[in-house]
Order: structure tokens, then C-alpha cells, then sequence
């Protein structure tokens, strides 16, 4: 017999609408110095690893040199290793972390450092969080294609590029198992392409296929497109008059989301931390 | 702000060449009772849940009253909550985590109780741990197939059923998206597929494709099957005269397989616990 074996360091997994993620505590920069690519593997890998679609290191702005606003910052890396600069999914479980972990109060908004600037999360009443993911872009339409179907979608950049096309059902888009057809000359980046089909007044449901992940359970930033797209084909001059509201059902939950006067859209939903506990990777 | 949020039970994440685990300690089983199929699919999730292929209790033989010679039993359950009477590469992870926390020595054979009786583990050398798997049974020859090739497979049971069947490439047996053919007269309940390709002398690599979970990373039963059919197509008769050893490549590492002159077949690979913590799933 012997002592119980220990662990390096601390982390916890989380996520929200089945977009999950490894969370790193490293207040002040002390515990993960850079975060190489190969340990952000390491961690993401499904079945060697503690499983996530990224990594967020949980560490105060100051630590990382960033002027920003806010205490804390989101330092989001993908399942690669690469740096993405926010994740409207992940934003929310960073925000349900810190508020588990007793770092923020949940009764006043809470500004988080990013690479695409400051969030602001708010805790709702009813248990999920809402972040302001700012103003989307609306760049025209093009034309996405799956076999021998083709549906007009229309052109939102979230900081991001999405094609959003109105489907009969879901089902239409097929497997999704391979990427869809859509304008290179319009989207020479690739980009991220949402099928959508009505569930009832301000109430809509998608699949998205991610640029470099293939069919995904849940998108943010998808998400937010989807709520300007169905608002747009529902008559809504941009930006609103007054707030305009729609429940977005993705494969892993439902979404809410809003498009203010000021142009702005908050995404809402549920995010859940899982587990936490100590690791080698 | 308030006080961290603490988590109801522990938990522990481990895999042997791919094929990971949710371990739960309850020694005395005193915290999950009957621990519902729902508990654990709700743990085994890829996104929502910790990821696991199964769950393993880590509890004492007595407590769940049962009579074999094993102070701690792996109360092994599939990722929909099923039971499953053993897993090979579960077992190893067992004795891994019983290592770790102390619980056991590595300086000596240990027994654990699983539904399929007692196993015993041992520590190597190296840092890898082997099981004996018991006596394969030869059953004669069968045929199975993708699309339309089709090759002579040797019909080895190991507690389950298994076909194995070599290949000039591993590639040749395709996607394994679907199930290969094989006789259903000879294999009623389904069977697990292994293709094998030689890799040098006492060197073979093999992928499965497993009845009810389609191609996976690793099968410790799979290796014990490939095995005896590598040995017997070396021109071994069954049993052998002395030890007869291969290294059996899987997709997920490699494992040492070892046919003993008493007809015993020993599994040895990795095994390691990647993290642990506190959950409320």
C-alpha cells in the first residue's frame, strides 16, 4: 500500500447546449505559463483526454498584460491548440464558473475580457445567462447547397461569417456528414452555414455545419445570425424598434435570443459546470 | 459573491488504450445504491456528461454480497446503463485506480470480483498492468464480409464471440460505418469483428468492429481472440508447449498478449487515471 497518488493542477468541464469545454483555473498566470497547443490536446481529447470542444484558461486580465475593463478574461483555445477569439457558448460557462466558484457576484452584470474585447454576461432569474454578443453585420444573400437542393441564405458576420438558409424541415440539409455547397467568391475564408426551420411565432429550430468541425451540437454565434435571419423574414426592420425576441432550439437545447433597438444581440441560455477536479495532462 | 459550490460525489476518468471509464468509488456502497442506467448514461455523455464508454463502481465484493475471494469488486456497467459481466481493458483501469489511491500493492497478484468471476491483476515492471482473461474456446471456421469481399474467419469465444479475420491491409475492411456480414446460424446474438493484418514475426494489428457499438479504439476480449488466431496460424497447437507472446496493435496503442501452456491467455497494456474529481451528475 502507499500514499494516494496526487495531480498537477485544478480544472473543471462544463457546457452549455452540449458545447462543452475544459476549464483551466490559472488566476494570476502562475500554473500554464503560454498553454502549448499539444496540452490543449492533450486535455480535448475525447477518450485519452478529459474531453471538450476547447479549452478556456480562467485568468485575470492583468496576469495576461490586456488593457481591458474586466477582472477576468476568457483565454479560449480550440480543441487544436489554436487561439479563437470568443465563443458565445463558452462565454456563458465561464461566467457560470466563476459565479460556482464564489469570484463574481451573480446580482450585477459581469464584464469578461476577450480577444474580440469585453463581454457582458448577466445572471437571469430563471438560472441561465445572457451575454451581449454585439452588432451583426448584414452583408446580402447568397446561395448554400446540399446534393442536388439549393436554398438562398442570407450573408451575417458575427465577427464570424454565416450563410443562413429557411428550410421545410431539417431533415432537408441531409447527413451533413460532408461540407455544403456555398460561394467561395463570397466566403473565400469558408464559412459557417445554418438550416433553419420554423417551429412557431418567434420560435425556430437549426442545424449548423462549422467551418473545420463539420455538424455541431450548438453555435453561438450561429444562433445569433439565425434570430436576424428569421426577424428579417418575419418583416423586422433592422435594427428593431423595440426588442425582438426568439427561442432558438439547436440538437443540444434551447437558446434565447434578443435583437435591441441599439442593434445589439444577446444570446441566453443555460450553461452547467459538470465536474471539477485535478489532472496530469 | 458566496462560497464556492460544492460538487455531491467523487469521480474518477481513466482509459487503457482508448477505451475510457467513469470510475466511482463506493467502497461500501453506501453512495449510489442501485446506481440507475439513467445516472449512468447521464455520466458516459461526450458533451453533457464526463464521456465515457462505461462506468465502473469501485466498491467491496462484500458490499454488494457477493462470495468470491476479492476484496474490491469492478461493478461494470455499458454507457446505457446495462451490465456487463467483464472488459479487459476495464479491468486494468480498475486495478490502476485501486493503485493510485492506495488501496491495493503493486508488489503482488491482486483479485478482483467481477460478474464473470475473479480476475487477477499484476503490476509490471514497465508501469503496465496485465490480466488474466481466462480460456479462450476455438469454435471452428466462419466467413464474414464487407461489400463484396469476403474472408475465412476463425469463430473464438472469450465469454463472448468473436470472428477473426485476416487481411493483406487493414484498409481493406473499409469504413466499418455498417456492420460486415457474417452467419448468423453460426453467431445467433451477434458477433464482434476483428480484421488482422501481420505486422512481423509475433506482431499483428487489428481493428473490431464491435456488435452494438460499431468500430471502437480498442476490445480486450478482441485481442485475446486475435491472438489465438495468430498463434494457430503460426502453426501453435492449442495449448501451447510454452508461453507464446505477440504485440497486438489497436487503433487506440498496443497491447502484449501472452497464450500460457495451461491454456490462459494474459492481457497486458496501459492503463492510467487521467483526472479526478467531484460531480452532481
Amino acid at each position: 500500500m502507499s500514499a494516494p497518488v496526487t495531480h498537477s493542477y485544478p480544472f473543471a468541464i462544463g457546457h452549455g447546449t452540449e458545447n462543452d469545454f475544459v476549464l483551466l483555473p490559472d488566476h494570476d498566470g502562475a500554473i500554464h505559463g503560454d498553454l502549448s497547443p499539444q496540452r490543449v490536446a492533450a486535455l480535448c481529447e475525447r477518450r485519452a483526454g478529459l474531453g471538450g470542444d476547447g479549452v478556456i484558461r480562467v485568468i485575470r486580465t492583468a496576469a495576461l498584460g490586456f488593457d481591458q475593463p474586466a477582472e477576468w478574461f476568457m483565454d479560449y483555445r480550440n480543441a487544436d491548440g489554436s487561439i479563437a477569439e470568443m465563443c458565445g457558448n463558452g462565454v456563458r460557462v465561464f461566467g457560470r464558473y466563476l459565479a460556482d466558484e464564489g469570484l463574481v457576484s451573480t446580482t450585477e452584470p459581469v464584464p469578461v475580457g476577450t480577444r474580440d474585447g469585453v463581454k457582458v454576461i448577466t445572471f437571469d432569474a430563471d438560472g441561465e445567462l445572457t451575454v451581449d454578443m454585439g452588432t451583426p453585420k448584414i452583408l446580402g444573400d447568397s446561395v448554400v447547397g446540399v446534393d442536388d437542393q439549393k436554398w438562398p441564405a442570407l450573408n451575417v458576420d458575427m465577427g464570424n461569417p454565416h450563410a443562413v438558409a429557411f428550410v421545410d424541415d431539417l431533415l432537408d440539409a441531409g447527413s451533413l456528414l460532408s461540407e455544403p455547397d456555398y460561394d467561395r467568391s463570397v466566403y473565400p475564408d469558408g464559412v459557417n452555414i445554418e438550416f433553419v426551420a420554423r417551429r412557431g411565432p418567434g420560435h425556430v429550430a437549426f442545424r449548423v455545419h462549422e467551418r473545420g468541425s463539420g455538424e455541431t451540437r450548438s453555435c453561438g454565434t450561429g444562433a445569433c445570425a439565425v434570430l436576424v435571419a428569421a426577424a428579417l423574414d418575419d418583416g423586422v426592420v433592422a435594427p428593431p424598434d423595440e426588442p425582438v425576441r426568439y427561442e432558438v432550439d439547436v440538437p443540444g437545447g434551447r437558446l434565447q435570443l434578443t435583437w435591441l433597438p441599439d442593434g445589439h444581440v444577446l444570446l441566453g441560455g443555460p450553461a452547467v459546470i459538470v465536474g471539477r477536479g485535478t489532472t496530469d495532462l
